[in-house]
């Protein structure tokens, strides 16, 4: 593997562009693709252009998808007066798959994290003004990881639409359903005290 | 991602057929590629599928190469009285870093493994038997792993290639360079022993 321009240096080379690859696993991955039949590495190499090359933002909404506006934005079904904010794409799948909540979606694509020189300009927050603007929504949800960054970004777009007179919630923290008080991390057993409901 | 013709999903389903790669690090893969620059994802389309396509076994040793007979092949410098037999293409790449071997390599593809069907007809054997009935081979060192599929390999090739008059040596098993007596498994620990070498 001295030469990069030979194909299997080149092929470890992209795999390493991958979050989680370091250059043993890519090895590992590269080799197995080129003792694999060729139809493994064509449908592949097919499905990552595809997909990237077909799947776009819903200009409404941000969520990645095929068609705009996105399904869910596109269902006459969901309650349009109520808005989930998510950091990323997978976390609608996240909250669809829970079945518990029959609004729409605003996926901001990132949070702010002024350490990485990401400030909220660099996330898809103009757009939600625009939309709370429409005058619509009643409700945002924000449903960013209860996180360091997750939670300044939560601040942050309270700050942001608060003045718009509609109602900005936050999804709960605490201990998570079968999780056990003596093996909670000291924050979340605060939280999930300071955040006690009524029984 | 409920209908299987979504790029989305294609491209998980595509990620999952990677060895070590589940559902939920395919999605995270599959996410991050479609958050990255279009030129990801082509520029890794088109290096698997080129390795793929340009890769191919050497006519000789078998190991994966651009051009056949190849690079080590190919090398007048090699001395081609000794072979080192290996089980896939990454082996090659560990002896050469060794720089301690100046003979040539013959890649199995494989070890025989009864319980999963692979026979020794699976290997890429019969050519070297072939080899060393051209009589300019002298030793073979069979360089599989000290596995049990390793071990069996061996024993196979020692079976199959002993009646021809030449010498078939196996790489030594004992404790790794740096190791301790205490930390190391029996098996490890058994095998320096029954190997010990005269100081």
């Amino acid at each position: 593997m001295a030469d990069s321009r030979d194909p299997i240096t080149e092929l470890v080379n992209q795999l390493v562009r991958l979050p989680g690859v370091g250059e043993k696993t890519a090895t590992r991955l590269a080799f197995f693709v080129l003792d694999a039949p060729q139809s493994l590495a064509e449908e592949l190499g097919r499905a990552l252009v595809d997909a990237r090359t077909r799947v776009h933002r819903c200009a409404t909404c941000g969520n990645l998808t095929e068609s705009d506006p996105c399904r869910i934005c596109a269902d006459a079904r969901r309650d349009r007066s109520l808005v989930c904010v998510v950091e990323h794409t997978p976390d609608v799948f996240a909250v669809e798959r829970t079945a518990e909540f029959a609004g729409v979606y605003h996926v901001l694509h990132g949070l702010i994290r002024p350490l990485d020189g990401i400030g909220p300009d660099a996330l898809n927050l103009a757009s939600l003004v625009t939309r709370v603007g429409g005058g619509e929504i009643e409700e945002v949800i924000v449903a960013t990881n209860p996180s360091v960054e997750g939670e300044a970004t939560a601040m942050y777009i309270r700050n942001l639409l608060s003045p718009l007179g509609i109602s900005v919630t936050r999804i709960a923290s605490g201990l998570p359903m079968g999780g056990e008080l003596e093996y909670a991390d000291r924050a979340t057993l605060g939280r999930a005290l300071a955040a006690r409901v009524r029984l």
